[in-house]
């Protein structure tokens, strides 16, 4: 099988590492085009470690909005790719995607640029206006154990944000089987500063987040809308309601580098007890292989999924309270390995290819 | 005046260090014996570098119950002293206060034996049964911001749990001013290790917590009870219709030494908006000299309350949706701090006496 | 090939988890023993998340003196083992290699029972006897850039020390040679508290640990008769003087949970500047695929080794005084990893089989 | 008595925040100016929790040279001070200093601007030309312990270097007593990140800091003279021969917060042996209040200096190897109880003025 050339714009930033240590060995890829604002002219094999083949791939300045629609054509070194990744910001994946998207077969964009269907949402979320509105609804949101089904072949996957992989995972069994109160749901969650992206700032800084612990962004994160989202689509009770849920989100900053955990929270409708959440759990998750449920919540840690691309899970009820506790590595699961997973099911690969390998880091 | 004669037993805990230290520079009392089981013998001054006249004490073995109950008169090094902390495990302070209360002016207990009216309720939260029942009704809850009138006096003051003292002083307000929908109570707190006492466990090894963060003892933390207790005190609902509170409590493990951050959430009653938070929360703590409202939940931190004996606090509200964030030391303002603003409050003097020097340790 | 069947005895330390996760995907071997005393009919995919072949295989109770030598045959379980790895301490290795080495074609042993040439010199570092000192002579010292040359067919393989491994990996490119003045090697190394084993003591606690840094064994540590001798091996000064070197060795326990760095200091001899220092590095480690030279001490650090089985160097010269920065994995190159590559030698396979793919855990 | 009325220039560094908390409870002193470029208008009561009289003082823009040097009356805030600290860069100390020391009767400088007593010297540690030579012999280098004759009364001065600090004191008894051979000392140290200012940089951001530790300004500290120039000072062996001692000195970083701990090396002369070593440490520091000599080095931690101005130190000595380990509070008596330590002994004032009362942190 000829391997599939690769591209990744914004490499070297966490979640771009992470993609290329992971595409590095992905049987069935080729890495073809690493670009960085900081790296360029250094090696994958220098910066990363790398061996094999990728290892003496050397970083390329990132493409420009101006480059990209051909009003310059002398470095389209991206035009050979039959994927390209996009580990960039917001405003990065808004500038770049609408020109890529006509040369390239598959973009996969890890920003929340495309997760959501109209330009209002998208506004609402991120406090800014969407500058590419009539591609909105030919994305397709890639989290594959709650929607597979438009991933295959898609164009344009919009990676899911960390915190909305971990707390819609989390609730989605209670939601799609309609055993909770729909106003009833809250999510606590803390994440390691890796989510914030790669940066230099006071607030990130060792001497400041070392420790401590805060919420942040309380009752205006872009999460929020987005978990909303994709647990109300999976809702029986919003689609004959054709009212939306709200669970109430809050992140936190944790003094550590990765890992994402979630404490979800949500009163059951009368009679539902503990084994029909267990059914739940059960028969959303028995068949997918990157989500383990564990047997009490008190099991679910970050070090144990550091590093791989698993969602561990568990739950614990008391009377018409239940309460879901979910960790991810949100450079893995939560970011570049769930990336790889939509390259998967966007080719017909088994989702686990690539990824499987993964070893984690423990202790 | 002369100084009070203090006993710490427990003294090389966490807490009880804390304590020590604390009290070596309290103005109206004197150190006068520090047990512990594993510096015997050793100086104040060698294990803490404490200086003044408490540097050359000694730490004496802690006293058995036979001891106190005079089945061996020959070291009662305790019966000299007019106040006796105890930073112990509940298991111990069941143990010795029966005897000690005879003796002993007042008797302050840091440990979770004294905190319920009743057997019962002791029994259910702790999973054992209390050897000392009639002294329940004697003991005095001392969480001054909540209920100071009891404690001018008391004999026996039962210190509160770090995250009661956290998740009560976060949701008082809203409770007591009856803002809030009695069952909609949730909170997720996160505590750093030194709250589970100082031993070697492979569980709190450094390479185990550290880069590690999880909930524990989930639907089943003996703190559940006591902070749905002290809610349900102060909610007129709860008077009204004579029902209790049962908040949702998740304890979460930070790794870290020492800190608490508890995120608690309620839905407002209809038409209760911002504002009347805003009132709720500045008429109850406007005079609270070590409870500051700040800005923003974001503005509220670890670092800035490490080491001090202040609760930080803040709140956002959204439609129905209010969420408050409370931070604290958890061996300051919840163990050592706070048995010392108890220690003032039991002799009338300034509930700061001794505390507002605490110069707090940032970063 | 027939792939080789390989028993990890202590399968459940950190070093033993760390060997697990390598020997899973290593392509030319099997897992077919794992041993431990706490995980006893788990498998390794609930435990390690494995998935693959080694996934299914359940913990069996560790072999006990009596079983090896056949008192009881009822569970001998690991001889059909081709290859057997002990993560074990000291006193384990001893106890079961005497017999083991009879039955097994090749034992690697990661303890140091057998890492010195005579009972005395053991004795000397251990300070305790040595229980099968006519094994001793027939163990090869397996630090393969140093001196790879008994490694093939070897039937019993001492893994070198972790800060043994940084300590001379550091120091040899100078000693041997004869750049430096011989009395003139220092060494400060410090290792993650990995380093120490897994075990649950006060002193090892995340209270205790968090936020500091000290020596340890401050010239009584195990480690520094291991360098001595290394090195003394490759001196030419030593060859012609009969003398041995004394570096000065002092550990310090970093509060992280892996990696080692060593900072090496040295006289170097008169006229020798930095370009024969260079030239030393470079042709001692040129064709070395785990060790990589860089610019300046300053890039070397921990988190571009951890979860490899590289060790990063690089040294500066100031007139006679130079400086060698040596970083690894204390749990790769310090351990399981090196373990690995020893096999490879054994086997007489490409020593990077099944550790090139190591990605790395950044950041 | 009269308070003496001080301002603090650079009161929102770590430095400048230690010293304020310091001084705002020494009994002497007033605080009359705090100077931050970030915090102006902001209470000290606001940013740091302090009560009594300094709560309400706000910081203040900084002066500028303009200002200093009466170009513009209109804000002359420093005016009336007593004494002011410069908790400052070398930049800002060189521009500021020279008017300052016109008008104010103290001035203590905690940058390395004034250290080294002559131009030259300070332009080879610092890269860069020294503005104000002329004042350079004025300045009076302040570290108490090793030197304290020419700080009563002095106008300015030189407080140390946080390193310097650590690695003079552990090398001074064997130096000054003469007992180790001058070119054999060796020193390895390690800072937690305060000891780099405040700043956000990407690498001191939390992400990369975390899990490292690297050593960094190999072969070029600036503090490496220093040290030189200081133990210089003490020896004999230098004053009889002309030489000057030149220490091997190698920062490294810490994944800290604070805390310095350094391990220095010696080759002793001839016969001496560990008493000799004992006795020197023991007439150097008996009475010091803040250097305590503990039992083995392994006893030598940060966790027991934290927040405190002491200094531990402890050695061991084998043959004619000797190891002394020393740790402090890097902003602390590294920066900021030093320089209060300085004000004391220009004042005449006991040295553990308002520094005795400093209660650590512990765990």
């Amino acid at each position: 099988m000829t391997r599939l050339r690769i591209g990744i714009i914004g490499a070297s930033g966490y979640s771009g590492i992470e993609l290329t240590r992971i595409l590095a060995q992905h049987p069935h890829v080729e890495l073809a085009l690493l670009t960085s604002d900081r790296w360029q002219g250094l090696t994958a094999a220098a910066k990363l470690g790398l061996s094999g083949p990728a290892a003496s791939l050397e970083y390329q300045s990132p493409p420009t909005p101006a480059l990209l629609t051909r009003a310059d054509g002398s470095n389209r070194h991206w035009s050979t790719c039959d994927v390209i990744f996009l580990a960039t910001s917001v405003e990065v994946s808004l500038a770049l995607i609408p020109s890529l998207v006509e040369e390239i077969a598959t973009v996969i964009d890890l920003s929340g640029a495309f997760r959501f269907p109209t330009a209002e949402l998208f506004a609402r979320a991120y406090g800014q206006p969407h500058s590419a509105p009539a591609l909105l609804p030919t994305a397709v949101y890639g989290l594959p154990e709650l929607d597979r089904k438009g991933l295959r072949g898609a164009r344009l996957v919009a990676n899911p944000g960390c915190y909305a992989t971990a707390g819609a995972l989390a609730l989605a069994p209670l939601v799609s089987d309609d055993l909770c109160l729909p106003d009833s749901l809250v999510i606590d969650a803390a994440s390691g500063v890796t989510g914030a992206g790669r940066k230099g700032t006071e607030e990130l800084s060792f001497a400041e987040v070392d420790g401590d612990f805060r919420a942040y962004r309380v009752l205006r994160h872009q999460h929020t809308p987005e978990i909303a989202q994709t647990l109300s689509r999976l809702s029986p009770a919003v689609r004959s309601s054709g009212q939306s849920l709200r669970p109430s989100f809050t992140a936190h900053l944790l003094p550590l580098r990765r890992g994402i955990l979630a404490t979800a929270h949500a009163r059951l409708r009368p009679s539902i007890g503990e084994e029909a959440v267990r059914a739940a759990f059960v028969h959303n998750y028995a068949d997918e292989p990157f989500v383990r449920l564990l047997p009490t919540p008190d099991d679910v840690g970050l070090k144990q999924v550091l590093g791989s691309n698993r969602c561990h899970l568990s739950f614990a009820v008391d009377h018409d309270e239940a309460i879901v506790v979910a960790s991810l590595d949100n450079l893995v699961k939560g970011a570049a390995g769930q990336a790889v997973q939509n390259l998967n099911a966007v080719m017909g690969w088994p989702e686990t290819t690539g990824l499987d390998e993964l070893r984690g880091f423990y202790p």
